[in-house]
């Protein structure tokens, strides 16, 4: 089938269901779009199962996050398993057009159809996390991908934020980082299902395991399931694929769990609710940077320059508007 | 009379306006709670002239903004203006009790009653600038002060944003900055009506005030109004007085030029704009971190989890709910 701008996103989704990477771009930059495309998108995926995993990789930069991400797609593959890897940046501001750089970052998998790559920014409307991370990474989950790996670049807010979309969080550290502490301080420990200590070849490898070991004994990370996990602490040297099928198995370990325990529902609600207010917030931001939204908002700043209301009371007049143009 | 938590607005008003400085601090504290208790602040001032003329002062750091405000302050202080300073800064979450070193910082101003020194964040609701900021800066113009200082102390979108509520923005540098393309790259040079390169003094000033004025000739600057204001540049070095006199005179020109043309409407209607989304964002921000809001947001989250609806139709009916809780 030939797929064009007119074409719907159910048939769209027919396409990318039969395999093809044109309908998965084509879907994913509709729902980057926002609004009405991106609603008409998520509309066709009700009530469909969402049969991929999604996990998440975060961590400071410099620590091999993409190594370790190319070095887990190879294990999916040779398990024959589709994956889809969402690599969402802070400073990447579209990314529709990205496609071709995305597929040649992750060089040695770039021709292999089985994997699907796409970047995407993490930076939303007024200020919060991007409504097209967490519907790409549902959008992907189901399409037939068996896992949807979103590995973040960055190290900000929103950053954090994203990894509230995946099934199980990996946090990736490296030695010689002050102990963890610095990712500590940066929030990141208290999202991690697992931690990992990359390259672990470098000196001072052993010393940041057994600090993180004490950490997790202290109870000091994994706030996201106190009690029902005790976090792994993992080695891996991702440049030769070494503590690559331990933390597979440990990814393997905590989705049992989380299905034995009801986890699963609860990260799916926490999910939505990422996703419900990341779109909340881009329609309010698509309102009120309208031609009319800001000829709503001229107009009540004139009656407060005027001096017959107030900036409340004005904001107040912009609020009704916004109703009546959203509903 | 005495003032409580109890005292209404009004009435901390009619302190404010015989020169309480307790009240005055009361009334900014009360803006920036925000809610009902800044409405009914903002609602007071309702008709009431705005007789301060507000002036931003804005550059990068280290080119002696606070040393520029100090030196500004005794030359008005010596013409018996009552002024008031509003300290922007990125940092600071919340400062109601940090008046007590904002005085400590414009050490030789901190114990004159004819000058009011406050400092505030300007990271708002949603990532926007802060609702207080515009609000203190208005109500602060409404209460006596003859002149109301606007210092950022960071450079970000906000501090550059909070510039908007100014009737004259004063941009300043300092010799050796790569002659302003920094700054021009910052947009800080954008918003000037007047620039200034403070540290006279210190080696290559002459050069920096010859690009300075290349670039002004060259329309490159200035864009807030237009052909009609010749934007000046200035020398001064803050840390004597040299060269302040003529800044003074060269805002009195601009506030001039600005009532001649029209232009102090035009800020007026900026101003008024500025401060009516500051509000709008905030109402928004606090009726979905409420309680109700936060339920309201996981029943919309829990029909997408169970599959019988998609993130755009729950975004909605959290929005329908929004305007309902705000309205």
């Amino acid at each position: 089938m030939v797929t064009g701008p007119g074409t719907s996103a159910a048939d769209l989704l027919a396409a990318a269901d039969r395999g093809s990477v044109r309908a998965i771009a084509r879907l994913l930059s509709r729902v980057e779009a926002g609004g009405r495309r991106a609603a008409e998108v998520a509309g066709c995926l009700t009530g469909r199962p969402r049969r991929g995993v999604i996990v998440g990789l975060t961590g400071p930069p410099g620590v091999g996050k993409s190594t370790l991400t190319t070095a887990i797609i190879a294990r999916l593959r040779a398990a024959e398993r589709r994956v889809a890897v969402l690599a969402i940046d802070p400073s990447s501001p579209f990314s529709g057009g990205a496609l071709l750089g995305d597929r040649v970052r992750m060089g040695e998998h770039s021709t292999d159809g089985g994997v699907y790559i796409r970047s995407m920014s993490s930076r939303g409307a007024l200020g919060g996390l991007s409504a097209a991370a967490p519907a790409a990474a549902d959008l992907l989950s189901a399409i037939g991908f068996d896992d949807v790996l979103v590995e973040t670049v960055g190290v900000g807010q929103n950053e954090i934020a994203v990894m509230r979309l995946a099934d199980s969080v990996v946090v990736v550290l490296a030695p010689g980082m002050g102990d963890g502490i610095q990712a500590a301080k940066a929030g990141i420990l208290e999202i991690a299902d697992v931690l990992v200590v990359n390259k672990s070849d470098h000196e001072g490898a052993a010393v940041t395991v057994r600090d993180l070991k004490s950490m997790v004994a202290l109870g000091r990370t994994g706030t996201a399931d106190p009690g029902a996990w005790r976090i792994p602490v993992l080695s891996t040297t991702a440049s030769t694929g070494a503590g690559v099928d331990d933390l597979l198995t440990a990814l393997a370990a905590h989705r049992d769990q989380l299905a034995a325990h009801g986890g699963a529902q609860r990260r799916r609600q926490q999910r939505a609710e990422v996703a419900v207010q990341a779109v909340l917030l881009q329609e309010i931001h698509q309102a009120l940077t309208s031609a009319a939204g800001q000829s709503q908002l001229e107009r009540a700043a004139a009656s407060v320059a005027a001096g017959t209301t107030d900036h409340h009371q004005a904001a107040r007049d912009v609020l009704h508007w916004l109703l009546a143009a959203t509903g």
